[in-house]
C-alpha cells in the first residue's frame, strides 16, 4: 500500500509559505511510501494552460524534492503531482491534488481530468498599505442616511423621508424603474457633528459611498465627478468634513466609480438637462469616445445591462486623462481637499491599466490607500476570461473581504464546521501576497449586504463573535454604518435604513466598542501571521508575529464545553493551554 | 292657428320672478290666441308625484290667470300648462313647458308625458350671509401647497418632496393604493408670512383644505378632528394664523368633512395604531355605531366603495353630539379660535337635520357662514333619491357654484353660444332663493378641477374674460391659489402643485389684481340682480339693485365685432348704449 502525504500549509512539504515575491526560489517535498518503484513529477500549469512535468529527486526517508526557479509569470500558476509506480511489468499512474479547499493536505486522484490543482501565487512586489491604513478601524458611511444637520433639498424630483425613523422604501414605476428617489438627507455637516461619537466607537477611519453629483440616494450613477451632490452639501462643508477628520486622527477613504456614469450626467445626458453636450445628444460630444454604441444613440453597453448606468470604455485616453491624468482631473481635485484614499467600484471591471493609472497617481502624495471592491478570492479572481493582476503589485493595496463575511456568517449560522471555517482562511491566506492580505477591508457587512444582525437571527451573543472576528483576524475592520447600533435589515433598501440616533441598542455598542479596543491594544493584530485550531464547536486561532503572540478561542456552537488543546486539531502551529470551560457564543483571548 | 306665450322670467307673465317665500302668493299669466274657445290650467306637482289641475281665467287680451296661494311645501314644484281647445265637436288637449333650459320662455307638446315643466322654488326664509361673506374675495388654499416657513417633519412613513417646484406626484403601490403620501410640507407660518402678498392680490377671506390630522397630503380622510395636522403646525400656530388674518381684516373659512373618516382613525383604527379602541378594533368602541358594518369589522359601509374612507353614519347621536353639540364638540373647539365659517364636505351625503345641527351650532356666534360642496343646481339636487333642502332656509348659506364654472368654460371653449349660456345663468338665478344666489361660493378652478389655464389652453385673453366673470357674476369670488400666479395642470394630483414663488406670472397676477379692484369699487355686484344679453359674439349682463347699475360685455369670440346694442337679444330688461368696437376675448365695464 502506498502512502503519500503533501501539504502546501506546513514549511516541511513547502518553503516558503504561501503567496511569493517573483523570483523566489520554491522548494516542495513530497512523502511518499512504497513498496515498487516510483517516479515522481510535479505538474506546473501555466496561465496559458501549457503543462511542464518536472521530475522530483527522491531523497532520503521517502521523500521526492524539487526546487523550482522558473515560475517567473506574475499572477498564479497551479499544480499537482504525477506518481508513476512500476510493479514489474506493470506501470500505474496516478495523482495527487488538493482538496476543494484548495490548499493543505490533499488526496490522491486516478484520472489527471479530475485533479483539483493546488496553486501558487507569484507577485510583482509586496504592498504594504499606510501605516494609518494598517491601523485603522474603518467606519463605512451611507452619507443619505448617516447624520444630518440642517435640512437641504437643492434638487429636483427626490423626495425625503418625513422622519429618519420611516423605514427605507423606494418608489417604484408600474415597470420597476426608479424615477423619484427617496432620501432621509443625511449630509457632510451631520457627520462632522457625529466626530465624537465615531471617536467614541474607536473608529480611526472613514470610508464614504459615493458623494459627487448624482439622481440617486445611493450615487452609483455619477452626473458629474467634479461635483458634490448638492444635498450632502458643498465643496466648502466637504473640506471641513475633511479638515476636522484630520484634526481628529481621522482618515477618510472615498468611493471611486469609474466603471460606469448614470445617464443622466454631463457626459451621457440622457434626457438633455446637462446641456446637451452629453453622448448620447449629439455625436460630436467631447465624451462621444467614452461610451461604446451599438447602435446610436438608444443601442448603448450598460452596466450588467442597466439602461440607467451606461458603461464607461476605460481604454479610453481622454476618459483616463479625465478620471487620473495630470492637471484638472478627478482625482488631482479631490485629493487636494486630503482625501486619504480611494476605494474602487466593481473593480473586476477597471482595467489592469486603468487601476495602475490611478494608482500612479496617488503614488505621487504620501500615504494614500487604493482598495477594490471584489467580492470573491481577489487572488483567483477571473472576469472577463482573465485572470486579475490588480493585487500582485502597482495596482490595490487591498480588497473588500467579502469572503471573511462568509466564512464568519457561515460558521455562526452553523452552515459550515469549524474545521472547514479554519481551512477556508488558511487558504486565503496561502493565496494573497502575505501584506495585501494583512490589508484586506474587512466586513461583516455593507450597503451591498443584508445586516450582520439580520443574518445572525438577531442573536447579540453571535454578534459578539461576528465582530471579534471582524476584529482579530488578518485584515482591515470596517463597521457598516449603524451596525454598533442595533440596525437590522435585509438587503438594500432596508439596509440603508437611517441610523437610530435616539433608539441606539447600547448592548451592541458596547460590544462593539469592546473589540475595537480589544483591536486597538494588540498591534500583532495588524501584522502578524495567522495558525488555526478547531474542533467541532471551537474556533480559534494564534496571531504571531516577531514580538507579539495573541490567542483567540470562540466558542461557536450553542453549549459550553471544556476547551482542551490537547483535543484541539492545529492547521499548522500548535499551542499548549491548561483546559478552561467556555460558555456557548463565549471568546477568550490571551495575549503575551 | 293657436298662438301661446309664457316666459317665467318676465313678470308680464310670472310675479314674482324666481324662488319666493312660503307663503307668498304667486301669479301666473299665460297669453294665447286661438279661433276656438279654450280652456287653460296650470298643473302644478308636488314633491311627492301628486298633481293639480287648477282652471286659469280668462281675461282680457286673451290672457289667461292665475293666483296660486297653496304652495306650501318648502322644496319646488313643478309646473306646465294644460290647454284645452273646443271646436265644435271635437276637443284638442295640449300642454305648454319650458325648454330643456327650464325657465323662460317655453314650448307646445303634444303629450303630457313629453312635457319639460317649470319648476317654481319654496323657501323657507331669506338666508342673507354675514356682510363680509357677501364682499368677500376668497382665496381657496390647499395648505400642503401654499407656502412654507421652517420644516416640519414630525408623521410616519411620508415623504417630502425636494423642491418646491417638483411637479405632484403620487407613490401608488402595485394595487394602486397610495401608503405613503407625498407632501410639499405647506404650513400655518407659511401663510402668515404670505398675508401681505394675499393682501396686495386684494383678498379679504381664506377658504382652506382640511387641517385636521390626517394620513394623506389632502387630509379628507381625517385622524383625530380634535388635533391639527402635525406637518401644517401646532394649535397656537393656527392660532397665530386666524388671529394675523383677523388684524388684518381678513376671515377663514375651514373644510369640515364629516361624512367619512380616515380608516386609520382615532375612531375606526384599522391599523391599530391609534390604541386600539376604534370601531374596527373593538366592538366595544366608543365609536362603534357611528360605523355600519354588514360583516364585522372587514365589511363596513365606505366612501363611495373606498375602503380607505369608512362611512359615518351622520344620524348617529353620539357623533351629532361629538360634532356640533354642546361642551367639548368639534366645531365649538374650532370656532374658539376665531374661525368664521365652514365648508361642508360631500353636503349631498349629510342629512338635512345634520346640517340644520351644524348651522344652529354656528348660530350662537356672530357673522359665521357655511358652506356645503355641491357640484350641480344645489335647488334641484337629488342625492339618494331624496330632494334636497340644504338652502331653503336653516341649512346652508351657499353651496359651491360648479354650475357657473362650467357654464363659463363651455363659453370660452366654444361648446356652447352665448345664448345658451345666458339662460343657464338666468336659469339658475330663478331657480335659487335670491340670497342664496348671491351668496354663492363662486369658483372656476379648485382642488377637485383641472386649473383654470389648463382648462383654456393656456389663453391669458381667455382667462382674462373667465375671470372677469367670476368676479362679476352674482356670487362670493374665489381664486384658487396660484390660478393667478399662472399655475397650471389637470386634476388631481396635477392641480395641487406648490406655489410658484419664485416663478410668478406677473401678467395672469395683474389681470387678477385689475377684476378684483373692480369687484370691491363695484357694490352692486354683491347684491344685484342680473339681466343678461348675448349675440354670437357677446356675452353681457346688468347687474342693477336700487342705487347702482353696472353694464358688463365680453366678447367671447376669436374676432372683434361691433357691439350695437340694437342687435342684442336681451332675456329681460334691455339698455340702450351706443355702439362700439370689441376686440376678441376683450371686455368693457360701465357703471353709475
Amino acid at each position: 500500500m502506498t502512502e503519500i502525504i503533501y501539504n502546501s500549509w506546513v514549511s516541511k512539504y513547502k518553503r516558503q509559505f504561501g503567496a511569493v515575491l517573483v523570483g523566489t526560489a520554491l522548494e516542495f517535498d513530497v512523502m511518499l511510501k512504497s513498496d515498487h518503484q516510483v517516479e515522481v513529477n510535479i505538474v506546473v500549469q501555466f496561465e496559458t494552460g501549457f503543462k511542464a512535468y518536472e521530475k522530483m529527486t527522491a531523497t532520503a526517508d521517502h521523500t521526492y524534492h524539487i526546487t523550482l526557479t522558473n515560475l517567473t509569470e506574475i499572477g498564479f500558476y497551479k499544480y499537482y503531482f504525477e506518481i508513476i509506480e512500476f510493479d514489474g511489468p506493470h506501470k500505474y499512474r496516478y495523482f495527487y491534488g488538493a482538496t476543494d479547499i484548495g490548499g493543505g493536505e490533499g488526496v490522491i486522484y486516478a484520472d489527471e481530468i479530475s485533479v483539483v490543482p493546488y496553486t501558487q501565487t507569484i507577485f510583482l512586489k509586496s504592498e504594504k498599505a499606510p501605516d494609518w491604513y494598517r491601523e485603522a478601524i474603518f467606519y463605512q458611511i451611507f452619507p443619505d442616511s448617516f447624520a444630518k444637520k440642517y435640512f437641504f433639498n437643492q434638487k429636483d424630483n427626490i423626495f425625503f423621508y418625513g422622519k429618519e425613523t420611516d423605514p427605507p422604501y423606494y418608489i417604484r414605476e408600474p415597470n420597476g424603474d426608479i424615477t423619484h428617489w427617496t432620501f432621509y438627507g443625511g449630509n457632510f455637516l451631520g457627520i462632522i457633528e457625529k466626530i465624537p461619537y465615531l471617536k467614541s466607537l474607536g473608529v480611526t477611519a472613514l470610508y464614504l459611498n459615493p458623494i459627487f453629483e448624482a439622481r440617486s440616494s445611493h450615487r452609483y450613477d455619477t452626473s458629474d465627478y467634479m461635483q458634490i451632490d448638492t444635498v450632502l452639501g458643498s465643496e466648502l462643508e466637504f473640506k471641513q468634513l475633511v479638515e476636522a477628520l484630520h484634526q481628529n486622527g481621522m482618515r477618510i477613504v472615498l468611493d471611486g466609480v469609474f466603471s460606469h456614469v448614470g445617464r443622466n450626467s454631463k457626459y451621457f445626458d440622457f434626457d438633455g438637462q446637462f446641456g446637451g453636450q452629453g453622448a448620447y445628444q449629439t455625436q460630436t460630444s467631447p465624451y462621444h469616445d467614452w461610451f461604446t454604441f451599438y447602435n446610436y444613440p438608444n443601442d448603448y453597453k450598460s452596466w450588467w445591462g442597466i439602461k440607467d448606468l451606461p458603461t464607461i470604455d476605460k481604454t479610453n485616453e481622454s476618459f483616463q486623462q479625465f478620471i487620473y491624468g495630470k492637471g484638472d482631473s478627478v482625482l488631482n481635485k479631490w485629493n487636494s481637499f486630503g482625501v486619504d484614499g480611494w476605494r474602487l467600484d466593481v473593480a473586476d471591471e477597471l482595467p489592469d491599466t486603468f487601476i495602475k493609472g490611478i494608482r500612479d497617481n496617488l503614488e505621487k502624495m504620501p500615504d494614500k490607500v487604493l482598495i477594490g471592491e471584489v467580492w470573491e478570492d481577489a487572488s483567483r479572481k477571473i472576469a472577463y476570461e482573465q485572470y486579475r493582476k490588480y493585487i500582485y503589485g502597482d495596482g490595490l493595496h487591498a480588497t473588500m473581504n467579502y469572503p471573511f463575511r462568509e466564512i464568519i456568517l457561515d460558521l455562526l449560522t452553523g452552515k459550515t464546521r469549524p474545521e472547514v471555517a479554519a481551512k477556508k482562511v488558511m487558504q486565503l491566506s496561502e493565496n494573497y501576497p502575505k501584506d495585501v492580505f494583512l490589508n484586506n477591508f474587512n466586513n461583516i457587512g455593507t450597503h451591498d449586504t443584508e445586516r450582520i444582525l439580520t443574518m445572525l437571527g438577531e442573536s447579540i451573543p453571535k454578534l459578539n463573535i461576528a465582530v471579534g472576528l471582524l476584529m482579530t483576524l488578518p485584515g482591515v475592520p470596517t463597521i457598516y454604518y449603524g451596525d454598533e447600533a442595533g440596525l437590522t435589515g435585509h438587503k438594500d433598501p432596508e439596509n440603508r435604513a437611517f441610523f437610530p440616533w435616539n433608539n441606539i441598542n447600547e448592548e451592541t455598542k458596547k460590544l462593539y466598542q469592546k473589540w475595537v479596543e480589544i483591536r486597538k491594544a494588540t498591534p500583532v493584530l495588524t501584522s502578524g501571521d495567522i495558525s488555526l485550531f478547531y474542533s467541532n464547536e471551537i474556533f480559534g486561532f494564534i496571531r504571531t508575529d516577531g514580538t507579539q503572540t495573541a490567542l483567540f478561542v470562540f466558542n461557536v456552537s450553542n453549549q459550553g464545553v471544556m476547551v482542551d488543546f490537547k483535543e484541539l486539531t492545529f492547521l499548522t502551529e500548535s499551542i499548549e493551554v491548561e483546559p478552561f470551560f467556555l460558555a456557548a457564543f463565549e471568546s477568550v483571548y490571551k495575549i503575551k
